[in-house]
């Protein structure tokens, strides 16, 4: 996947300004006594990405005035926070746990073990609600700790139904909900909050949040299936083998039960070209793309009604991206 | 190691009570909707220790006339809290490494694997901020952030000592400091807010905490090196394996630099009970005793200008007690 911020914009240039401030800050309240501290942190480079969470923040902070009446401080240190979080789960996400580490696969991103992994993401998460408090919002806080709450619960839920082909398309949006859209929602509500919103138009936010936010996951699920590793960056059949049942598998599943035994023993052998043969076959990809093209118009459509700003139209360009073939 | 808090004194039935309180915020804040969620928690009884954390705050708290002026809502929330980020660090302690792995060490509390424990971990984390929020105090928020990302620099420097025979005693305590008696100390300085205490008042509490937690840690080092797993509960020699280097060892290699291939080798091959009798015949056992009487004195000391009331003693006391034999 491409990077979402096209720099060659006359917003991604505005915002690419911002968001090298937004780094500076998590680099300077990342700082520490202890230069072993340091020295894992510098390994975060390599987690470093499209920065999709600060930019929402700025883009829904600047869509509603806020760059005309609130000072810019705290909406940088919101920006870094959500990105901290982020890359927290990240880090915590590349954690092995004992199975996979007998099937050898030790060569995902290790860092310095797993041990070294945890206390990482610890470290990120508690410096993020270090860097929230200073902003001295209650109800930022408040925000802040629920969300992360909501991400750790859907994460677990997620473990919980790994391997689980019985998965249903309910619990499967809740899971992203809650482990991917939480977040993307509270930086977009952050972004409004700091300009001073209003609760209706809060609420708008939150409905295009929450779009946005699983319309992103289904498509970061897709990419993971059809991406090509040299050009996303990524690698690719790692649900696969984590025993992820995502979107594409629980449609087709849905409508040709008869199947199950294919998809468990794709899953079994690490069979991804097969996996995607069967999908493309039976319309599954395709199922997918539209509901992520029904949840960004429906999540353009939620903020219609608010406002029509500049920087709004920018937001919601971003958004459409989302659109783009994986 | 037996429990601290005695239930057949008066004070001891009175802080049951309070701590019973305290256990079902937790589990009331805790519950979620995913049943999954819930079902990992369950597994946290078998961490529920001392709650030496709370004991602090809630004695603090009382010792400072708070129970006579301040909601206890906000107390038994923040005695909740402080005890969700302990429980947190002890789940991810237990998350190990490959090398641990390899050695076959499985069989330490794992949960239901590496993944499983880190999600609980943050999930810990991220509830406790939650719940401290919910006070909307911008300065107790602000303490637990500071505190956090203390606590988890102090995993992540003593991890990078792992095996370090040369670890010397300044980076020792520093390390001792920030993993635990960080908490410890911000526990019993949330306990003085509450309760309203002064500025000069807090900063006393402040060095009673933090020789109260350096005296508890070299406590808890000392106990895995001599206590027996079936008197105290804990595995012993669980610190030579991991490659920690604690007080004793270090004490010893400072007066017998020449010991140092003995400890490497018994660190190596996982001799506790060569290593026991090397650090009793310098006494260097001893050493640590004394450090731990010298700790406890400077905290009750650190108290007495302050205040005399019948929970400060009973505070004291219960300080006191970390001078009985490990």
């Amino acid at each position: 996947m491409n990077t979402m911020m096209d720099t060659t914009t006359e917003l991604g240039r505005w915002l690419s300004g911002e968001l090298e401030v937004v780094s500076k800050t998590m680099s300077l309240h990342l700082h520490n006594n202890h230069s072993g501290v340091n020295e894992l942190c510098g390994e975060l480079a390599t987690y470093h990405g499209k920065m999709l969470r600060p930019s929402l923040l700025l883009l829904t902070w600047k869509s509603f005035g806020g760059d005309r009446c609130v000072q810019p401080d705290s909406v940088v240190k919101l920006a870094a926070v959500v990105e901290l979080i982020h890359l927290a789960t990240l880090v915590h996400d590349d954690v092995l746990d004992e199975a996979s580490i007998r099937r050898g696969e030790t060569t995902i991103h290790c860092l310095r073990g797993n041990e070294a992994a945890v206390m990482l993401g610890d470290y990120l998460l508690s410096s993020a609600f270090h860097l929230c408090s200073t902003v001295k919002s209650p109800s930022l806080n408040l925000l802040l700790g629920e969300v992360s709450s909501t991400v750790c619960a859907g994460e677990m839920m997620q473990l919980y139904h790994r391997n689980n082909v019985d998965l249903n398309i309910e619990n499967y949006y809740q899971i992203i909900q809650d482990k991917t859209a939480a977040l993307i929602t509270a930086s977009c509500t952050m972004g409004g909050m700091l300009a001073g919103a209003s609760e209706q138009t809060l609420s708008a936010i939150s409905t295009f949040g929450n779009s946005v936010g699983v319309a992103f996951q289904i498509r970061d699920d897709l990419i993971d299936i059809l991406g090509e590793p040299s050009i996303t960056g990524k690698g690719s059949g790692v649900d696969l083998e984590k025993g992820k049942v995502t979107l594409p598998i629980i449609s087709m599943l849905h409508k040709n039960p008869n199947l199950k035994p294919d998809v468990y023993e794709a899953m079994r052998s690490g069979d991804l070209l097969g996996l995607r043969e069967l999908l493309e076959s039976t319309g599954s990809i395709q199922f997918a793309l539209d509901e992520i093209e029904r949840l960004v118009d429906l999540a353009v459509d939620s903020l219609g009604g608010v406002f029509s700003t500049g920087a709004a139209a920018e937001l919601c360009n971003l958004v459409q991206q989302l659109k783009n073939s994986p």
